[in-house]
């Protein structure tokens, strides 16, 4: 019988002997390697953390100790140990969350998966803890290098050297990158604290993971300026952290079980706040993660576990491709063109114009904040910055971009991929935030491509900028099919134009980028039904087009389609231009609700929110015939 | 002829000699609290830079090499030594600015006054001068030790580090507080850093802070801690920057130009990023200033410049002074409730819950990401946090709102002063993005109270709810005056009935807290014009509550008053709620043009925006006489 299935909890992990370890680590990856190959998801990060996470059950009590993920896609391992090892429908609807999730578990406590913000929920719980009596219980947080860059943690890190008597055990999970590399001083630093000798176990793994070359990385002298400084640190360390107030344990081996348990009952024991610097390897025994460059599969598609190559191959151009295709050609067209990203080279397509230009690419870590206003410095020193973002990380440099990008009115651009439905990653990934809160800024433009000729047309005018922020914003996965425009009004194509005779001006449809191709099929019903539809792609829905106003007049219904929280987005836009016009249409505006997205399918939650052409065709069929009083098909005949 | 009126750049300032500086600073000092006595303004920082900045300009080629100043309030030496001397109209319509403005001069660069950014423009200048062959400048960033503690100088500081040929001097202006005294785990390390033999000079002035003993903050041991550990350090400096790869100079006399003038010359020359730290003292040499416990005259209304005392006796009061009020009392009742500031214990009024409750109040330096996401960690923890913020500082946290507060649904209190526009501290300080990046947080509820009484009671409200994050937002300045409700519909309070008869159905306009008081007076108008208009306060504007909407469907018209920008707040919403009912009624939303304001008084700024009750009524009447096809006043005798 395996170890793994004797594990319903915790305290079943509890009474394994020492010896029993190995063998639950063994039966951990195996079940990794051939579950997360069968539905996709995280497999590098988990692969990491199995021995630091059975560790950490063992040590704590948890849930009266809470053991906190940072960002939470290395959760597998302890979801196996809280009860959950039904990984068959992970990420799936129904199944299991790729991250934590406490409709799943007591165990589970944090279910934002953007980074950085551990700490600071060790910090509130631990106070929380010290205010009613709850003193003696330890706070656990388990925290990336990568993520320690991010400005969250430098403040949490701060405060909670204020509170000496806090329990609080800080695991600093160092794999020595997070997505890519991690970068610079606090980066050099941990490599520093790697190589400290007198911890010969951990020198092993800090030798892989500097034999890694970084595609665009600290140059090799700081690498050895590293070794260098951490031999002389034997003798009298220094360590920033110390400094700060911190109590200070490590580096250890993360795969040593044993050696990772002592230094936790260590850090337990101690009464305060430490940090436990832990050195692990993204991938762990399992070789072609072990081996493979770029993220060590990070996250992964289905895969043939045995190989570790994609199921199916990808034959269809994904959105991050046309981006980063175009990317190179800009730069090779103009010098001033830099290019940021914040610790997500390669997810958002920026290697390829990292390799090409080297010298023009910025990774600033998992930093936003720093990536928007560093990019203001950049523009407003002569040249135009792109940063290449996820559309739900934005959030995180609302305010850099408000205040400091578009307040001085400079020219950066921001290419939010994976905007609108992303589905399976669950309520913290999906990119339904960025048109709302965009909207709010002055001077910023903001474009959405419905295909890829657009995306490609699109990102060229916005470099063109340089007077105000522009943003393009594009979905996750593959390219939209290519609609031509029929027509232009003002500088919004026309996709669809209502029959001339007939009802020609029942619905003006404004589809909002890749939305463009449900819109046109709704067309297509409702034409079917007699009614005349005119579908426009604004391509810039910020500033909105004057044309589309004087348009909009002639129609009985003005209709607007998006793939965007339905709140202060391009809906509300256009039916505020129309009311300051004191055109008084009916208007109808169409997204996702306003609400937080359980994990499943882009197409599952497309079609539950009615974002379907089925049903937005049923509902502007019906607005349309009570504006215009008429039945649809019952005084006219078919067009179609 | 006095010495500062030959000053009309710096190139006059680096042509005086060595002996004549201490006059010129003299000099600087009596205009500094001379003219702002009169305007107001940020008096007590910007005495506590004359010497710093006068050797700054004599040291650096500005505008070749910026000189950047983080948050900007410190910038009136900097003026007055880049040919900026008239500061009649300081913070006025027509007159300087609080804060550097790129249309005044050429030497000033960021005009954004939300602090901890200087670093990541810094860096971006720095890579610009590097990819552009301007290699051989400096750029030059003054960040104070309060604004270290934000995350973003973090992040910019890991950058930083990474570029060893860069040239970047940043000064940490260190005055052991920003607005209140700097907390944590950094401030105890600069502590140390100041302690250190050696540095007699610097040893003076760390003792006046170390002796104006904090409300709230590190015990007396952690000083005490600083110091011996300084004593170690002068053995073996351990400096954390150091640790991150960064060159450091200090601690120095900041109030000794030609020490800090060697300095910077020293960090100059160096030819990479370097940190000066300079010791001063907010007020120094304003004796009222210097001894002014709360925060050294930070920012001063207008003034008796011999005594120090306020101009004009109070009397009234307060929206800051009625919460303030309200939290003590709040306290009392409930042991569960904790408050958090984000360096801001006075001017949010959290002071008196401070010194009240010492154990439930938390200043966690100017960092209101870890201040949301802590207080969720707190409400997780079994207590209610209540985050007391500026309205335009909550921007920062956006992220942290949606993702952690909202998404674990949790009962945090967001208390948000300086709402709307507050005018005279310009673009970045009005509080007219927070309900429109609000209302995209789902679950989230906005409370905006529209006097004293609601405030009070609101509070109480949002208190009360423990499963959704809620937030009251209120403006600055005097409480509106009190206005009773006439009746109730739903949950929101009537203020003005149309009269019964006539034409009572004609405009619902709905009154958005203060703006409750120009709403009643635009009913008035128009019922002298025969127009029956209903006046409703929603009290809450998020949720809308649904009888919102039922009441709506009597009217012939729709308004909304709101003190924030029209883009995504209270008007959308409304309007929204309409045509999801599919009651397609003409909407009117009026608020603040979605632009960036130059400084000016609020009601100037209101009225240029048209929120005054002559042209709201002027519109409005308008609007209704074509949606019901009568004009005011011609078939229908006047009602009042």
């Amino acid at each position: 019988m395996a170890l793994l299935d004797t594990i319903g909890n915790p305290d079943d992990l509890k009474k394994l002997g020492e010896d029993e370890i190995p063998q639950l680590a063994q039966e951990i990856r195996d079940f990794l390697v051939s579950e997360v190959s069968r539905t996709g998801g995280h497999l590098g990060p988990n692969l990491g953390v199995v021995e630091l996470t059975v560790a950490l059950h063992r040590v704590f009590d948890s849930p009266r100790e809470p053991i906190l993920f940072d960002t939470g896609h290395q959760s597998y391992v302890h979801k196996m140990l809280t009860g959950r090892q039904d990984f068959s429908k992970l990420r799936n609807a129904g199944g299991l969350s790729g991250y934590p999730s406490r409709a799943e578990s007591e165990h589970d406590f944090i279910e934002n998966s953007h980074a950085s913000t551990v700490l600071s929920y060790a910090d509130g719980l631990a106070k929380a803890n010290e205010l009613q009596g709850r003193g003696d219980r330890t706070v656990v947080a388990v925290i990336g290098d990568g993520a320690l860059t991010g400005g969250m943690a430098w403040e949490a890190l701060n405060n909670i050297a204020e509170g000496k008597n806090r329990r609080i055990v800080i695991v600093v999970n160092d794999n020595g990158r997070s997505y890519s590399p991690t970068m610079g001083g606090l980066a050099d630093h941990l490599a520093t604290l790697r190589m400290a000798p007198g911890y010969e176990q951990a020198l092993d793994l800090a030798k892989v993971a500097l034999n890694r070359a970084p595609v665009v990385g600290p140059p090799l002298y700081d690498a050895l300026h590293g070794l260098k400084k951490g031999i002389k640190d034997a003798i009298q360390p220094q360590i920033m952290f110390e400094d700060l107030g911190l109590k200070y344990l490590g580096p250890i081996d993360g795969h040593n079980e044993q050696t990772v348990e002592k230094a936790l009952r260590r850090a337990r024991d101690f009464g305060g706040p430490v940090i436990v610097h832990c050195i692990t390897q993204k991938g762990k025994g399992y070789a072609p993660a072990e081996n493979h460059d770029e993220d060590q599969f990070h996250a992964i598609p289905k895969l043939d576990a045995d190989t570790g190559k994609a199921k199916s191959a990808p034959g269809s151009v994904k959105w991050t491709k046309v981006f980063s295709e175009e990317m190179v050609e800009l730069g090779a067209e103009r010098e001033d063109i830099v290019a940021i990203t914040a610790a997500m080279l390669h997810p958002t397509g920026l290697a390829a114009f990292a390799e090409a230009y080297p010298d023009r690419i910025y990774d600033v870590g998992i930093a936003e904040q720093h990536a928007a206003t560093s990019a203001t410095g950049l523009a407003m020193g002569g040249l135009h910055p792109v940063v290449a973002v996820y559309a739900t990380f934005l959030n995180r440099c609302f305010d850099q971009v408000l205040m400091d990008a578009a307040l001085h009115r400079q020219g950066v651009t921001f290419c939010l991929d994976r905007a609108g439905i992303t589905g399976d990653d669950g309520a913290s990934h999906n990119g339904m935030w960025d048109l709302s809160i965009l909207n709010v800024v002055p001077e910023l433009r903001l474009a959405v491509p419905r295909d890829a000729t657009r995306l490609r047309e699109q990102l060229r005018e916005a470099v063109a900028v340089d007077d105000a922020p522009t943003v393009v914003r594009y979905p996750k996965g593959e390219v939209a099919p290519e609609i031509p425009a029929v027509g232009r009004i003002g500088s919004m194509d026309v996709l669809r134009r209502a029959a001339d005779g007939g009802h020609s001006e029942d619905l003006l449809l404004v589809a909002v980028g890749p939305m463009a191709e449900t819109c046109c099929e709704v067309a297509d019903r409702m034409a079917a039904q007699g009614i005349g539809v005119t579908v426009i792609d604004p391509r810039w829905v910020k500033p909105l087009d004057p044309a589309l106003v004087a348009e909009a007049a002639g129609y009985s219904v003005v209709a607007v389609v998006e793939d965007n929280g339905r709140v202060g987005a391009v809906g509300d836009a256009v039916a505020r231009a129309l009311r300051d016009a004191d055109l008084d249409i009916p208007v109808r505006t169409f997204g996702i609700d306003q609400e937080f997205l359980d994990h499943a399918s882009r197409t599952t939650i497309l079609a539950d929110m009615g974002l379907t052409p089925q049903e937005l065709s049923r509902k502007l069929t019906e607005t349309v015939s009570r504006h215009t009083e008429r039945s649809p098909l019952a005084d006219e005949p078919a067009q179609s």
